[in-house]
């Protein structure tokens, strides 16, 4: 096992206004990447772990860079395709102080990534993760896609993988009841199940206590474990024996976007650490805090600094 | 009528550093523009009003940019008159994080517009207005400003527009005494005026429950409606029959200039659309809300964004 | 006729690294309009002509902010199609130091305006216009676009404007073939028609002489006045009596995207004035010139500007 | 006598990257200056007082702006001593929204101050002080300032100076135990003795209150007045009749460092100008409060500003 | 003699775009000061050379920043007068690549320093000065300015001061006429006298060659030395025994701004230092050359960085 | 062999104003990094070649900084040594437009690499080097790294690999008499040596043609190919056969830094892929001439961008 996960899935340039501006102002756009994917696994291979990425980028500047931002984190790039002539995806982010919401405009139709078929992914690379994890984003991206998340799951259950699956609906990309259709499959397809319960309510309609519905859903997608993601409130996760819960670290946000896949990643990293399941959670709680600290989706936070959020320790100035 | 607001008064470029830096210490100001009367207009504007605006400019630079942002956001400058080798007002913005306060610095005397005289004014846009618009800065410019002002109202008045003032004291351009002897005439011309309770202690000594105030103001100036601004303890309005009331909405405040201005155009564009006095300042308040949220003195902001705040609806992030 | 000149065509946001940096490294993007057609519209309107343009925009933050920065320049935008939830398109501009060349990277396939009908077409405002001014880009990117400036061109002809077309050969969009086998009718639709000596080389394999072989493309296409630019080496324009010639003026380059639609405004402009052919010329190249020294596709210059570069008149520091 | 205050210590060139940055995702450094003692003396500087600052500088482009920003506020820096080819300390300062603390890394090993000896001090400029400031970096920075600020301390108490001295424990230059052992010495020779609560914890294991706790340590080191500072809770003073006290101004924190610094100065002006105990802690406190609105160690403030804060007069808007 | 030179002037606030955008597209400015009469002090006292500068600021954020960037450089202000509640002017510097010229929009009228009375001028101070450098840009700004000018010429005189003037005709000030009728008269007042040779065209209507003239113009207004600048032709000065002539150093111009107050800092420089009237000139040259590649007006340069251009030594790279 | 090059010596950080400025008068500077022999392994890992660097870093933000560069363009870092609590080297890059010099300010004592021991070398790493490249700046940082170098010199040249080595003398690190009695000696342990004809005229006092030189210096050496380059002037190799010339290839320079590294990076990869001598210098001077457009020390670019300029193919525009 070479690897200790491996991810598929699209990775976009975020072109953001400097913060407080609109885009119908700003002189200039700040140039980030950003995928759920792809934050995992660089969030996971600067925690120690070695991760790598899949996917299918255009031969440009954009895909290039794409390429070495993960690269320079420590992920393997070497599965990428390389599509000549194609586009990648871009997204516009455009931070909002309340009451204003943040906004995000995709432009990310017909991407390299959207037109990746089965036979683009690098199989011996999927073979290798110890986690095999994907996200309910790249279904919504064509048909291929979906078609690519299913067979990468089913191969990576059938080799004997743990097999991940985040939700993730994006609203701009499908409606609940196509995606609600669609995932409920996914879901079922993965031993370790992430869903933000905002999303559960939108797709599958749940009511009342999440605590009374994670069991529910578990059974009802036959996975090992399912974790639900409360925002402010916390996080929970159930896994037959028990229902663990974690509070959410107080955090003066600074950048949102990044904060759920960042969560997933402490999740898995924790897990594969050997901790319990509420261990697990705080240190998904924690990853997450500090990325919502970092004004980027990805995490750039190393073990020790979340080791100092789990424990506490250390003054507010470190001189 | 070929516009539902014309408004006249001074447009200055303003120059601050970035956030949070001292005048002192930038290397850099930002440039933008503000003033009173064409914030509202161009809020009216971007909320699908046919707006105009007279002033006077230097046939500069400057003059001209001033003169492009207003068209850039649909506002009608026909009218302007430009003026040859004279020089724009100027003003420097100092935003000060408690306990420090927000500090102007002025360095508006003589511009071309305070040179401006009754003959300047396109009477035949005034005369397209549905509502005509002033402020009670453009009186304490120079004596031929205050004489084009009080010109403007009574013919707007006599034409059958509605006219609106805002009484929009400036503490640095003119003292209490000194204001107060004048803007009391002018509310008398207007049929809506919108005034700050902290301005109406400063000039007028008025004590007590704006509740209560408010009638008897109302009554002294003869207006159909007096609009009171309260801060973030939200508004009120008068017309005779009832007071009504709307809460301020909770906001994480980015830039507390041209807030006013915001909540004059979403009130005055609110009547214009036919809403109750109550929802004409949830209305303002909303836009007002928002302005605050954008690092400008313009309110940046669509009808669509506004009617979204009223209804509470949709998730912090859009995506 | 409202208009002095209106034109139809795609207009993009440009995004691109502070010079000298590449896309690779850049922290941020420069936020920036270009459009060929619209670049001449805001030309002719700085100079004080009446302009309108036609196109297809997004009703997003991007469309919004085209339309309003040609709005700013003074230019009609009233026979713009707003469309729902599409694309505008975008180019990345990575600016060289030679032996570097300047690198223009295309994210605009299915864009709003690609997907232009005939039916989107304000004729109104195309019947109002004096000169109707196309470019060879429009009918490459696709075929109901193809047909819309075939239509346009067509009708504007009909109803007696002065039909003039920019030949603009873009290499990235097509094939010389394919561009020269659908161009050349469009040449034939012309009275006025603009061509880098380069594209005719490109297209149509012209040898020799510009001053030669200018007459027999003019009689080919059986346009009124042919216009080659020949870039350091100046230009040339022809008109059945004469061949005019006028030097480029020398100039240290800034940025020199947007130059040749400078000429084009600047020629129209001169003409619309009444002077004579070699004057043309030089308007065209000292607005081209002045274009070169400013960071923009568009050229930011009024017309006298213009006059004191064709006076050589005044010294190198102003004050 | 010369100078109201003459201090000696490290001034350090202070890079961070811009809010909310991380250091390793940066694209540029912002250049600040900064060192606990000419801190003191550019805010004393600033409210009237003439203060002059003792140091040893490379003669490079760093040290000289160092000396040039002093210069920029009045403080004397006749006395600094200039050395050929040494290197300035800097250090990177990460700000960090909470949960993520504020971090900084030194790289101030083997500065050109570090090797001051006491042959280097300008001991003519001592002895015009009226009082005389040091910390307790300085003895950390090397054995030879340990006996610099020893010498500097001692001559200043037999030639009649009052001499203030903060404790101001640095936990990246030394342990608890080896500070504690040398600034026990240090505090009394001090007839003033500034020290944080917290760090009288860390390095003398002081429990229960401060009030407690202050009049016990003030006979410990035989010093006229001990301040503690408390962070949020305020502050208090003694000297022997009494245990004053003062709140905190509540501020919106723009950049932390430089807080205790202006409150040793404030402490010290009001001093000067014959404020009683309780007033001169208000004086530092508020200080300390406009010095952390302002992304500054420095504190950038007039005497008029910090009056303001004392009246807690004025609104939040100055126009 | 405190002083090696005493300078009286009017020192404004610089804003500039970032080269090479224009104000009409700039979206901030650069901060920076400028003056004649200062910039000739600043570069002085990095000389080496002992100099003070006499004015009238407003007592604000931007008179503020202009004294301190003076005592930064060593300047001595404390001969200024400090007007409450008047204006700085300011300047606005749009930089031009060939053929756009660089223009400068000012933006100075009723500023503190043109409101100069005689009894304003420090006379103390002026009486130290062993050089009294006074320009011709004074005179244009009031008929009080100007008669302070004169006093100060006078006095200088009178006391055994040189007195030493530049001509520097300011074109948006006054007409070419006037300019003349005043300024002959300044010059017959000054010991040294510095004057631009196209300066001199436009005033008194010079023709043909500058050897030829600069000994008539000497004997004209009486002084010791005339110094004729040339542009890229370099400088010439004439002494009653001799003309001597300089070349001007071969420079890429990155702010031509401040490059003829630093030359006649270098040429007074090396008079004081006792160098011939030749090397004088190249001194001169050297400076301004160096001037010119520094963003600024400002000649921010040491007397190492000048002796190393006299002397042509050492390579491109330092490393 | 895993590896095409491996090879070793120190990175640093590379801090900069924006361009014109100079350090005393900017508000940030730029980061980058920087290292002769890191800039070698980039450069070649960009055109597709497996290069490994070894260096000795500390544990800190900026030592990660430098890693995940290199691993972003592809280089292997597995062979760093990383030092708790160490520093990293820093530079600061001033940069001038003529005649005022680039100037470099190292601060470099004392940093992780200068502590390098031969214990510290990935031997393992070394041994799979087909090329093994090293510098003469390494053995200037202290004897341990002089002995590094060494070692690593002679095992690469025991195990078959080929050495490589650039002269690279750094005036401020070494005096010349210092620098020519360590390096002959490495020059004799290379196979292939590079060298500035500059650094050969500072350190051997060579003197006359460049052609006749060469050779008697590589008998001197024992070295199969010495490369000399000589600026403007374009470079040499001679082999023993022959004496091979290239021309440098014109270029508007942004960045000078790293060019000559960029050229040994060509020359190699040149010689790797089996070209002649003038085809390798060639290839060296096309790489060079692209570093030096990029501001940057790196060589950020692609094997196709080389190839266009040695083929001089395509337009100035690519659109």
């Amino acid at each position: 096992m070479a690897f200790d996960l491996v991810t598929l899935g699209e990775t976009m340039i975020r072109l953001s206004p400097p913060v407080p501006q609109r885009l119908e102002q700003t002189a200039v756009l700040e140039v980030n990447i950003g995928g759920a994917e792809s934050n995992v696994a660089i969030a996971l291979a600067r925690l120690g772990f070695r991760t790598a990425w899949l996917s299918r980028l255009p031969d440009n500047a954009w895909g290039q860079r794409i390429a070495r931002t993960l690269r320079a984190h420590g992920v393997d790039v070497s599965g990428v395709i390389w599509a000549a002539g194609e586009r990648v995806g871009t997204y516009f982010v455009e931070y909002g102080s309340p009451p204003r919401p943040i906004q995000v405009l995709y432009d990310r139709a017909d991407s390299a990534m959207s037109r990746m078929q089965p036979d683009d992914v690098a199989w011996s690379v999927v073979q290798q993760g110890r986690v095999v994890h994907c996200t309910g984003i790249t279904p919504a991206l064509s048909p291929s896609c979906a078609e690519v998340v299913r067979m990468v799951m089913q191969r990576a259950r059938a080799q004997g993988a743990l097999v991940s699956f985040d939700l993730n609906y994006r609203a701009l990309l499908w409606s609940p009841a196509a995606a609600a259709a669609v995932l409920d499959d996914y879901c079922s397809l993965a031993h370790l199940v992430f869903a933000a319960w905002r999303d559960l309510e939108t797709l599958f309609g749940v009511e009342g206590s999440p605590e009374e519905i994670a069991p529910n859903l578990r059974q009802r997608w036959g996975c090992d474990i399912l974790v639900i993601t409360l925002g402010d409130a916390g996080s929970l996760a159930c896994d037959g024996r028990q229902v663990a819960r974690a509070a959410a670290y107080p955090v003066e946000i600074v950048d949102r976007l990044g904060a759920g896949d960042a969560f997933d990643a402490g999740f898995i990293a924790a897990r594969l650490q050997g901790r319990a399941l509420d261990g697990a959670l705080r240190y998904g709680a924690a990853l997450s805090a500090l990325c919502m600290t970092i004004p980027s989706d990805l995490a750039l936070v190393s073990a020790a600094e979340v080791e100092a959020i789990l424990t506490q320790d250390g003054p507010a100035i470190r001189r």
